[in-house]
C-alpha cells in the first residue's frame, strides 16, 4: 500500500486522539463493555474465519513455510481462549483509571498552581505476531488509557483479526470515541511506511520475535517499547542453600523455557562447584536439561561417583558464544567463577539487562548483587520467571521492557501515559515572570497535596 | 578520530557506571564539593584559557564565521558567571538523592516482597555548544544522580572546557569513584561514532540548536532527551480579561525572546478583535515586537483612530508560513479564530507541543483548553515563560523535553533517573513460580509501604 495511505492513517489516529481529550474515563470503561458485547454478538462469525486462517496456515506448515508453535498460537478457540480474551476486557475496564492522578503539585506563588497530572501518549503503533487476541488485549488497554491505536497482526491470522477489529469498531461506534481512535493495517508496506512518521505516531510497541524487534528499532525515529533479547542469569553464591539453588535454578530453567524470563546462564560461585552444583546438576539432567559447561563444572560432575543421569547425552563442553546465546529450550549454559564480583561483571557484560537472581544466605551479598547488577530484575531466592506483569500485580501487562527509560521490566497500563503540567493563575492580573527576580518577587514553591487537579470539569 | 577510539571511551563510561554502583549517596556529593574546590584553585588559569578560546571566536566572528551571540555565550569572566558555575555545584549537591527511593512496593507471596527502585540510567552522552559552564552544570548532574558521562562542547570553548575537565578528574580522583566517570571528547567524529554504541550509551542530552538536536535525533537508536523546537502559543479567549491579556501576551514575548518558552503564534478568538486585541498590539508594538497579522487581526487595526503607534513599520501580513515559525526573537504571527474548538486544533497542528497559555475568566473554557491541546505545559493566565525547572521548582534543570516519554517539559534530576525491580524471598525453600497457579498457591499482592528497599545496605 502507497505512503499517501499510511500517512492518512497515521493522521487520522492523531486527530482521533486529540478530539478524544474530553472523553470521560467512564465513556472508555464503556466502550470497552461495548466491544465486548460485540464480540459475543459475532463470536460464530470469528471463529469460523479463524478456522479458515488456521486451515491456510496448516497448509504452510505442511509445506514447511510456518512452525509448528506458530500454528498453535493462531487457534482461538483452543482450551478457553476465547474465554479468557473476553474476560481480559472486562479486567482492563476494572481496573484503576491510569490518567489524571497528579504525580507533583506546587503553589509557585500566591494563587499559581502547578500540578503534573497523567496523560495519555498519543498514537500506538502496536505490532504483532500470531496471536490474534492480542488484537482485543492491546485495543483494551489503549482504550482504557486514553490512546489511540493502529494494529498490525501477522498476515497468518489475517482473516480473523480483521474480524476482531471489526468487532472493535462495532463497539466504538456505540459510544462517543471516534471511530478511527483503533484502526488495523494489513500489510508489512504499511507499517515501513508509519515508522516513518513520527510526527503522528508517539510510541511504536512491538510484541513477537526478536528480529522483529530489532527490526523495527533500527528502521524508527519514534520511541520504541519492546524487549529483544530475554537472556537471564542465577548465581550461585559462596552462601548458597543447596535446596534453595535446586529450586531456584530448576524453576527458573524448565517453568515454561521458551520464555523470555527464563535463565539461560548459570553461575558458579567456585566454591560450590562440590557442593551445591552437583545436586543441581542432577535435578537439571532428571528434567532432561541440556548443560554447556566450562571446564570447571564439566569436571566436577565427571568426578562424581555414581555419575549424574544422562551425563554422556546431555552433558557438553560450552563455547564461548554459549554465554551470550538465548536458547529458548532446555539448554543452559554454565560457568564458574571466583566471586560475586566477578559474577556480577560477568552478568553485566552477557545478560539482556532483564532479570537476574542470586542465591545466598548472605544478606551483604544480596545487597551487593541487587546494586550491582544492572538489570530490570535483580532477584534474591527467587526463580527469573516472576518477572511478568501480571506476577507484579500490574491486573496485566503491556509488555515487558529492557529498555531504560520511560518503561523497564514488566510494563502494566503505567507504560501507557505520560504526563503534561497544567498551570492556573488565580491572580487578578494574572502571572508573568517579570514580576520576579532579585529585587521583585520570589518564587515560594510550596508543595499542594492534590490527587487530582481541582480546576478540571 | 577513529571508532575505535569512541568504543574505548564509551565501553570505559560503562565499565565506571557499573563499578560505581555500590558508591555511596554521600560518596557523590563529596565528589561534588572536591570539584568545586578543584575548580577554585584552577580559577586563573581556566579563565585565561577562556581569555584564549574568546581571542580566537572574536577572530571568527570579525571573519563572519561565528556569531555575535555565540562569543556572548563563550564568556566565563562575564558578571557573576564564575561564580554562580560554582554555586551551582553547591546547589546540586544539597539537592535530595534522586535515587534509592521506592515508587512501588507489594508483597507477591508470604514472604516474597517486591520493591521498585529508582536508579541511574547508566551512560549519558551529553552533546553542547558555546557556553563551557555546561560541562559544570551537567557534570554535577551527572554525578549527584549516579550515573557515568561523556561530554562534547563546542570547538569554540576548547581550551576552556578541557581545564574544566580536568578539574572535574581532580576532583574525583580524591574519591572512591572511578577516574572515567566523566570524560570530555573534542571532535564531531567522535561524537558520531559514539552515536553508534548503543550497547554502552544509554541517553543522549543535546542542548544546543535546533539543527544540532534534529541532526542527532536522525542518527542514533540511543534515545535522545532534549528539545528541538519551542513553538509556543497564546490563545485569547472570549471571555479573556484584557489586563491579564495584555500583561500574559507582553510577557510571554518580550521577557526574553530568544528563548523556547517564548510566545510565536498568538490566537485570537474573533469576539476579541475590537476589545482585546487593540490594548495587546498596542503594547506590543510599543515594545516593538512586529506582528504579522492575519486579514482579520489586521484590519481591526487599520480600522482604530488613532493608530497603533509604529503600524507602518512593525505591522505586516503573515504568510501560511509564520505559523510554523520559530521567531526568537521580538516577532509575533496573529490570527484570528472562530472558537475554542478551532483554536485548540491549532495549535495541536502548529505548535510544538511545548508550552501553551489560554487567556479567560472562564473555568470551563480554561478546563477545555487544559486537557484539549496536547502540549508539555498548558496554562490559565500565565506566561508560557514559566516552563522552566528552576520556576516549577526542581532546583535546577537538565533540560526541557517535547518529548513524550521518560521526561516531559522542564527536566529535573529526576530526568536522570529510572527503575529497577529488587525481589527478595524470606521463605524457608526459595520462590518459584511452579507453586502458583490453578489448584496451587495464588498471589497475594499485598502493598508495601517502603520509602527504601529495606534489604539494601
Amino acid at each position: 500500500m502507497s505512503t499517501f495511505n499510511a500517512h492518512d492513517i497515521a493522521k487520522a489516529a492523531k486527530h482521533a486522539f486529540q478530539d478524544a481529550q474530553l472523553i470521560s474515563a467512564s465513556e472508555r470503561v464503556k466502550a470497552l463493555h461495548e466491544i465486548w458485547k460485540s464480540l459475543q454478538t459475532n463470536k460464530a462469525e470469528i471463529l469460523q474465519a479463524n478456522q479458515e486462517d488456521l486451515k491456510a496456515a496448516e497448509i504452510e506448515v505442511k509445506a514447511g513455510d510456518m512452525s509448528e508453535s506458530l500454528l498453535k498460537r493462531l487457534d482461538l478457540n483452543k482450551g478457553d481462549k476465547w474465554d479468557s480474551m473476553l474476560q481480559g476486557i472486562l479486567d482492563v475496564a476494572a481496573l484503576p483509571d491510569p490518567t489524571g492522578s497528579v504525580s507533583y503539585a506546587s503553589e509557585l506563588d500566591d494563587g499559581l498552581e502547578l500540578y503534573r497530572v497523567a496523560c495519555p501518549i498519543g498514537v500506538l503503533l502496536v505490532i504483532f505476531e500470531a496471536r490474534p487476541e492480542v488484537v482485543v488485549n492491546i485495543a483494551s488497554l489503549a482504550i482504557k488509557s486514553g490512546n489511540a491505536a493502529i494494529l498490525k497482526g501477522g498476515k497468518e491470522s489475517n482473516r480473523t483479526t480483521t474480524l476482531l477489529a471489526k468487532s472493535i469498531s462495532e463497539g466504538l461506534a456505540r459510544t462517543a470515541i471516534p471511530e478511527l481512535y483503533v484502526q488495523s493495517i494489513q500489510t508489512r508496506a504499511e507499517v515501513s511506511s508509519l515508522l516513518e512518521l513520527d510526527d503522528y505516531i508517539d510510541l511504536v510497541i512491538p510484541r513477537g520475535s526478536n528480529s522483529l524487534v530489532k527490526n523495527i528499532q533500527n528502521n524508527t525515529r519514534i520511541p520504541v517499547m519492546g524487549h529483544a533479547d530475554g537472556l537471564c542469569s542465577v548465581f550461585i553464591d559462596q552462601q548458597a542453600d543447596t535446596t534453595k539453588a535446586v529450586r531456584v535454578v530448576l524453576d527458573s530453567k524448565i517453568d515454561y523455557p521458551a520464555a523470555c524470563n527464563s535463565v539461560e546462564n548459570l553461575i558458579l560461585h567456585e566454591s560450590t562447584v562440590h557442593t551445591v552444583w552437583p545436586p543441581v546438576a542432577k535435578a537439571l539432567l532428571e528434567a532432561n536439561v541440556k548443560l554447556l559447561c566450562d571446564s570447571g563444572s564439566l569436571n566436577a560432575l565427571k568426578v562424581l561417583s555414581p555419575q549424574p543421569p544422562h551425563m554422556e547425552t546431555l552433558v557438553a563442553p560450552s563455547e564461548p558464544s554459549s554465554y551470550d546465546t538465548e536458547h529458548l529450550n532446555l539448554t543452559l549454559s554454565v560457568i564458574v567463577l571466583p566471586s560475586l564480583q566477578s559474577a556480577i561483571q560477568f552478568i553485566n557484560t552477557h545478560s539482556s539487562h532483564h532479570t537476574d537472581s542470586i542465591v545466598t544466605e548472605s544478606d551483604e551479598a544480596a545487597s551487593i548483587f541487587c546494586r550491582g547488577v544492572d538489570s530490570a530484575g535483580t532477584y534474591v531466592n527467587a526463580s527469573t520467571r516472576f518477572a511478568d506483569g501480571f506476577r507484579y500485580g500490574f491486573g496485566t501487562e503491556v509488555g515487558i521492557s529492557t529498555g531504560r527509560i520511560h518503561a523497564r521490566g514488566p510494563v502494566g497500563l503505567d507504560g501507557l501515559v505520560t504526563y503534561k503540567y497544567m498551570m492556573k493563575s488565580k491572580a487578578p492580573s494574572a502571572h508573568v515572570v517579570g514580576d520576579f527576580g532579585t529585587g521583585k518577587k520570589q518564587y515560594k514553591h510550596r508543595a499542594l497535596h492534590a490527587a487530582a487537579v481541582p480546576f478540571l470539569k
